[in-house]
C-alpha cells in the first residue's frame, strides 16, 4: 500500500495540533496515508475534540491523508510504520501529586527530575514495554519515537528490557539549544550543529559548529555575560545564568535543566512558592490546557492555534515529524536524540541510553563518536545514569528498596530519610497505576 | 647502615605519641635507628613538647631508637627509609576557618569534603609536591606516607602531577569499618577483611569476609535494624543509621562520611547548630589539642596518654605502623590504602587514587581487582571522583574557574551563586597559604 | 563429617599417583577423608591399576585416607568439597590424532594450541559442562579445579556457558617460571612470584619478585644471553631461546609455550620430522603411559615412582594439591591460576578467564590487578583470546562455521583452504565424540 | 585572497594527472587557484613531465587553476589550504629492496604489510613530521590529507608523536569496497555505504547499506559462492576468494588485503614465484610507470591517459579529490578515512588512527560510533594495532629491538629468527634513510 502509517499512543494530548501541522507541512517529502490517534477510554473527550480539530485541519489542506481515531491499540498498530507516543498515565492529575508531593517534604517536584520524575518513569514504563510487545506482533519493522518523558529513561527501559532495537527517544531540549545557539550568534539554525554529551535533560553542548566549523570559544565567551532573558530556556521553569566562572571551568554549555542540578536552593525556594501558590506546574498545565481545549472545541478553528506555542512542549511535534522525515529519507542530516550508547560516550556502559547527535538515515540514527566524557563533567552524567539505570530496574521488578536507592542517588534529595517518605506516599497516591510495586515478591 | 629511618613530616602533631607508640610496639619486627620529627618554625613549641614525649617513651621502652627534632625538612629527608606526612599548613586557625565560612552560607563545612575539603586540598598539595621533589633528590627508594587530610587528593596530585611512584596514602576509616564488622560479626578483627569500593572518605564495603569466607549477607541483615550506637561510627560526627531499603537497594556497606551525602539535610542542621554555639569540629579539636599539650607537658608522662584515643584520629597511626611493617618486611596481609587504580576498578581512570584493598609487598601494595562499580554506586563515586581531579588541578594551577566548577559539583554544595560567594571568602581567608590562586596567569 | 572429601574426575590418569603423594604429604594441613577416583568404563584397566598403587601409598603412609575407585560420577560428586578434573576424552588415540592430521596438512599439531588444543576442548568442554551441572546438584559448595587441557578455554566455558562460579584452571607452566627464575636468580623458589599478564599457555612474566623486591631488569638481562639449556622450557617440546632484541622490545618473559607463535616455522620443522617418524608427542606419551603403567601394577611399589616425572606434565599435580590446601586453609599466599578476569586485565572482557597471579582464600583466588596489556603484548593475547571464546562457542553450539573462523584467526594456521581441510578431516575422526557438530541446526 | 591552494607534495608521482583531472572536474564546486606540485631534486624529471601534462590538462579545461611546480616545500607550504601527501621515499628501488629482501627469506614482501611495509614506515614517518612541522609554521590551518603508504600507520605517526590535529589518512581500499558492493547488489555505488571496522588495509564491512538499509545479509549470502573473480579485489595481487564458512563465521566481509593474512600459504607462493622471475611488484610497478611517462612525455597529450586505470592505485586520486571537495563544502556526506579513533571502536585506543566510516564536515571528519569489535575480528585487527604502535615508536626512536618485536608480532613472520635477519638486511638496504635506527642511543 502506498503511503505511510503513523500511530499517535497518546493522540488526545493538546500537542496532537503541532504535530498534525507538521505532517500536513512535509507532506510532499512525506506522504502520511493514515494518522491513527489512539488514547484510552478515560481520554475519549479530549481526543474527539483534538481528533475533530485534527481532521478539519487535514481537510483544509486538501490532502488525501486519513486521520482515525482509535480506541484500540491493537487495531491500531497493524501495520504500522511509525509509532509516536506521547501518553500521559494518570493524566494531569498524576503530575501534580508528582510534584506537590515531594514539595510538601520540602524537596523539588519536577515531572522528569528526581522523585517526580521517577514515578512518571514507574507509571509510563510497563505501558510502553506491553507497547513495544504488541508492536514485535503487529508492526515489527515501525519505529517507535518515544517523546513522552523522561524520555531518556523511557528509552533505556526499552532497550534494555527488551530486544527491540526501533527505539527512539525524543526531546525538544536540543533542538532549543540549536536555536538559541543560533540567535546568539546571529545566523540561521540550520547552519547550527553541535556536539552533544549526555543524557536526556541532562545534556552538555560540548561544540557549537556554524557550517561545520567550532564557534565554541565564541559561545563562551557570550554565556559568560549573559542575561537571564537571554540565556537558553525552558518555557517551563525559570532559569538563572550560571557564573562566568562555572562556564569557565565546564568549557561547555550545560542545558537550562542543569538550573536544578547547580541552582537547586534557587529552584527550590521558586518551587515552594508556587507549591504554596497552588501553581506548581501540573496545575499552570492544567488551566493551559483546558483552555487550549476550550480552543480545539471551535468547529471554525482549522489550523493550530497559536496558543499552544505557549504550552511549554513547543517544537516537541515538530522535532518529532523531522525524524520520522529524515528517517524516511534517508537524508543523513543531524539530529539529536536518544539511541543506545553503544561507545559513542567511551565511559558510559554500551547498553546504556544517551542523548547524542546523530545522522539519520533510514536505517536508522547513527550516533557521532563523543569519546570520553572529560572530567568536568563525568560525575554529574554517571550520576544522573545510576538514577536512570536504578529507576529502570525498579520500575520493571516494582523493588521498593532500589526506588530508594535511586533517589538517594540523585542530586535533588538531601535526605535517606525524606526518600523514605516521599518515596512511601507516592507509591500510596499512584497505588492505581503502580501494580509492579505492590505485587513485589523478592 | 643497620636499622631503618623514618622522617614524619608534622612531627608536632598530637597524634605522635600514637606513632611512637606503634614503632616502640613493633620494635623487634620494625628496628627503627632513627626517627625524625620534622616541623616548621610555627610548631616549635608543639614539636619540643611532644618530641620531649616521644624521647621519654622510648627511653622508657629502653630501646635503641634515636628520636631527632628537626626544623630542616631537607636535612631529615637525607637517606630516610620512610616518610610520613600529618600536617596542617595554617594549623587549627585554618581549619575553623574551613568550617564556619562555608557554614555561614548554609553550607556542609567539613575538613575532608565539600569546600573544606577543597581548601585543605588547596594549602596541602602545593607543600606535599615540594616534599616530594625534596624526597626524588635526597631519598628516592623512600615511601611517602600520607596521612594528611583529604588523603585521596593529595595522593591523586602526587600520582598526577609527578613521577614520584612510591607514594601511598592511610586512612583510618576502613580499619574503622574492620573493626566495626568484627565487633558486628562477634570475631577478632584479624579475620576480618573486606573488598572496599570507592574512594578515601568515599568507599563502599562491597564484600565482608571472616576467615576469607563472604558474610556480606548477615552483615546487611544486621545493618538493616542497627542503632545510631551500634552502626559503625567516627568520633568526629554524629552519625545517623541508614534505612534498610536503602542498605538492601545498595546490597553494601557505605563509609560513615557517607552520612554527609545522604543525610545531607540532617548533618547540615547538626552543623549550623554547632556553628552559632561556636563548637565547630576545628573548634573542638582546639581546645582538645589544647588539653593534649598540657597532658604532654608533664615531664613524668611517659606513655602514650589514654586521652589521645578521644582525639578522633584514633587508629591513624597504628594504620601507618602496619603499612611501614608489612611493606618492611614484605607479609603480603591485606591492608586499605590510597593507591594508583591501574584498572583495580575498571571504571575509574587508571592514574587516578582510589582506596581498595592491597596485599602489601616490599615492593608496594598491591590491589586485589575489584571490577567494575556496581551501578548503585557509581554515580556518587564518580561523582567525588570529577570533584577530586578538579580539585587537585586548581591546588596544582590556582585557576579559580575549576574551584568554582568542583564545588558546583560536589553533592553539597546547592547552588552556584554558593559556590562562588564561599570560594571568594575562603580565598581571601587563605591567601597567605594559597599564592597559586593570586598569581594564576590563564 | 570430619576430614575432605575429595574427587579426581580422570583418576586413572598416569599423573594420579603425584596427586595421592601430595595429599598425603599434606596430609596434617589438608586432611583427606576420601578421595574418590573417578573413571569410565573404558578406562577400567587403567583406575584399578593406579587406584591400587594410590591404596598402597596411603597404607604405607599409616594415613585414615580412603581411596575409593568409582565408575559412577553422580555417586562420586555427592558432598564432594573439591573436584578436580583431568580427562582425555578418546583417550591417546584421540590425542595421535588431533597432532598428526594437523601436521599432515604441515600444520602445527599440539594439544593445547591450534587445530589439536580446538578439538581437545571439543570434546572435553561438553563433558565438562555435564560435570558442572552434576556439582550444582550434588556439591553445590565444591570448588571444580580443572587441570585437564586446554585449561583456559575449559575455564571460560565454564565462565560463560554456566553460572558455577567456583571453577579454578590451572597449569603447570607458571610453577615452571617460578622454579626456572629462582635458578637463574639463584634463590629458593619460595621467594620468587610474578606478575603475570595473559591466558593459559600464553602468558608472559610482565614482573618477576623476590622477597617482594622486582628483580625484572636483572632477569631481562640474564634471558637476552640464555642458551636454550638454561632457558625455562617443558617437557613436552624443544625450546628455542628468543634473540635479545626481541627480549628487550617486549621487556618481559614469555612463556614457553610462546616458542610456537615466535618459532613457528622451526616449531613446525621438528614436528614434521617426528609425524614422519611416527614419534608425535601423543606417540611418545602413549609408551611412556604403558611404561609408567606396567611399574604400576608392580605390587611392591607403594610410592610415586621417580620415572612420572619425566611425563612431562610434573608439577601439575602438586600445584593442584597446593592451590587446594590453601582454599582450604585460607593462606593468603600467592598463586597463578585461570579465572574470571573481572577487569584484572583492564583490556580483556570481564567475563573471559585469565591466567594471573591471585592470593588464594578460603573465599576462591582473588587476582591481583595487572592494568592494561603494554602494547607489545597486547595484540598477540588479544588474537589467542578471539580464538579461545571462538572455540568456546563452537564446542557449545556445534557451529562448524565458528570452527573454522577459530582456526583461521590463529596465527598456527596459514591457509583458510588448510583449516576447512583439517576441520573436516578432525571432526570426521573425532566424529563419534563430537555429537554437536552433527546434529547442529543453525 | 580567492580560491584554494592546493600543495601536492610527491608531486612527480605517476597519479598526479588523475589528481589533476579530479580538481578540474570539481571546478565548481572546490575552486582551485593554485596547485603546487612539490618533488625534492632527484624527483626533477618526473615532476617536469608530469608537471607539463598537468599544465597541458588545466589549459584545455579552460580553468583559471595555475600549476606551479617546485622544489622549495616550504615555500610551497605557505598558506596552503590542504596539502596532499604522495611520496616514495628511496623511490621505487627501494620498494624493491623491501619486497625482495623478506621473499629471500621466504617471508612475504608487501609494500603495506610485514616487513616492507614496515620499513616503507620507517623511511616515511620521518619525513612527515618533517612536513607537518613546517606545516604549524607555515599553513596551521590547512589539512594535510595522506595517502602514502602505510597510511594507518603514517597517520597514527603524526596523532601521537605530534599535535597536529589537522590530518586525514586516505585510501582507495573503502571505495573499491563500496564500487564492488554495488556491483554485486547492481545499484549504483551513490546508494551504498559502510559500517567499517578496523585499520588501513586490516579492515572488515561489519555492515552495508543501500540508500540507509542494511543489506548485509545478502552481501554474505553472495560472498559464500563468489568467484576469484567477482571477489572485490586490488590490482596489484590476486585475491583467492574466502570459504562460504569463514564468511559465515566473520558475519562480515574482510577487505582483499586479509587474503594476505588468511591465504599466507597461497600469497607466499605466488609472490616467491614472482621474485624467483624478477617482477615482484615493485619490478612490475617499475615498468609501468616508464612507460606512463613515456606517454606523458607526449606534448599532444592533455588529459588523463587510459592506461593509468591500471596502475594499481586507481581511485586513490578520486577519492582525494572528493574528500578535499566535502571538507571545503562541508557537505556531511560519508567517507571512509583513517582519523584518530576517540572511542569509536571501543576497545581500541582512544589515540590510534582507525579506518571508519566519517561524515565529512568542514570541521574534519568525524565518525560514526562503531562499539565493540566483534569477538570474530578483534584479535587480529588488536594485533594489527600492536604491529603499527611499535611500529611507530621504531620509526620515531630509531629503536631496532622495537622494530624486531613488531616483526614478531605481525602474522606474516614466522621466526624471530627470520624477523632478526630481514631487519638486519633492510637495515643495511636503506641506510641512507634511516638515521634515526644509526645513530640510536638507549
Amino acid at each position: 500500500m502506498e503511503g505511510i502509517k503513523i500511530v499517535t499512543i497518546g493522540g488526545g494530548s493538546s500537542y496532537t495540533p503541532e504535530l498534525v501541522e507538521g505532517f500536513i507541512k512535509r507532506y510532499e517529502k512525506l506522504p502520511v496515508r493514515e494518522l491513527w490517534l489512539v488514547d484510552i477510554e478515560e481520554g475519549r473527550e479530549k481526543l474527539e475534540t483534538v481528533g475533530a480539530l485534527a481532521q478539519r485541519m487535514v481537510k483544509k489542506a486538501g490532502l488525501p491523508m486519513k486521520v482515525i481515531l482509535s480506541y484500540d491499540r491493537r487495531e491500531a498498530l497493524k501495520d504500522a510504520d511509525y509509532v509516536t507516543t506521547q501518553m500521559r498515565v494518570g493524566l494531569l492529575e498524576a503530575r501534580i501529586k508528582d510534584e506537590r508531593i515531594p514539595l510538601s517534604h520540602g524537596m523539588i517536584g519536577q515531572e522528569t527530575n528526581g522523585a517526580a520524575g521517577m514515578f512518571k518513569a514507574f507509571r509510563t514504563i510497563p505501558v510502553i514495554l506491553d507497547i513495544v510487545k504488541d508492536m514485535k506482533e503487529l508492526c515489527p519493522e515501525a519505529w517507535m519515537i518515544n517523546f513522552t518523558n523522561p524520555a531518556g529513561m523511557i528509552t533505556e527501559a526499552v532497550l534494555r528490557y527488551t530486544d527491540y532495537k526501533k527505539v527512539i527517544g525524543l526531546c525538544n531540549v536540543p533542538i532549543n539549544m540549536v536555536n538559541g545557539f543560533a540567535r546568539l550568534l546571529d545566523v540561521e539554525p540550520e547552519r547550527v550543529t553541535m556536539e552533544l554529551s549526555g543524557l536526556n535533560h541532562h545534556i552538555f553542548a560540548t561544540d557549537v559548529f556554524v557550517d561545520g566549523q567550532s564557534r565554541l570559544e565564541e559561545i563562551l565567551e557570550i554565556y559568560q555575560h549573559i542575561s537571564a532573558e537571554d540565556a537558553i530556556s525552558m518555557k517551563n521553569f525559570s532559569t538563572l545564568p550560571f557564573s562566568p566562572e562555572f562556564i569557565r571551568g565546564l568549557h561547555c554549555i550545560p542545558c537550562p535543566y542543569h538550573n536544578y542540578y547547580f541552582f537547586t536552593k534557587e529552584q527550590l525556594e521558586e518551587e515552594l512558592k508556587e507549591y504554596k501558590e497552588g501553581r506548581v506546574r501540573g496545575e499552570v498545565v492544567k488551566k493551559v490546557e483546558e483552555e487550549l481545549f476550550e480552543l480545539y472545541k471551535d468547529e471554525n478553528l482549522d489550523v493550530k492555534p497559536k496558543q499552544l506555542e505557549m504550552r511549554g512542549g513547543a517544537r516537541y511535534s515538530d522535532a518529532a515529524c523531522n525524524l520520522i522525515c529524515s528517517l524516511h529519507n534517508n537524508t543523513g542530516d543531524i539530529q539529536y536524540v536518544d539511541v543506545r550508547n553503544n561507545g559513542t560516550i567511551s565511559n558510559l556502559p554500551a547498553d546504556s541510553a544517551v542523548e547524542v547527535a546523530c545522522i539519520i538515515t533510514s536505517g536508522g540514527p547513527k550516533p557521532i563518536a563523543v569519546g570520553e566524557l572529560k572530567p568536568q563533567i563525568n560525575g554529574t552524567i554517571q550520576t544522573i545514569k545510576t538514577f536512570e539505570r536504578l529507576v529502570c530496574e525498579a520500575a520493571v521488578t516494582g523493588n521498593r528498596d532500589l526506588a530508594v536507592t535511586a533517589l538517594n542517588m540523585n542530586p535533588l534529595c538531601a535526605s535517606d530519610h525524606d526518600a523514605n517518605a516521599v518515596i512511601d506516599e507516592l507509591l500510596e497516591a499512584h497505588k492505581k497505576h503502580l501494580p509492579q510495586f505492590f505485587n513485589f515478591i523478592k
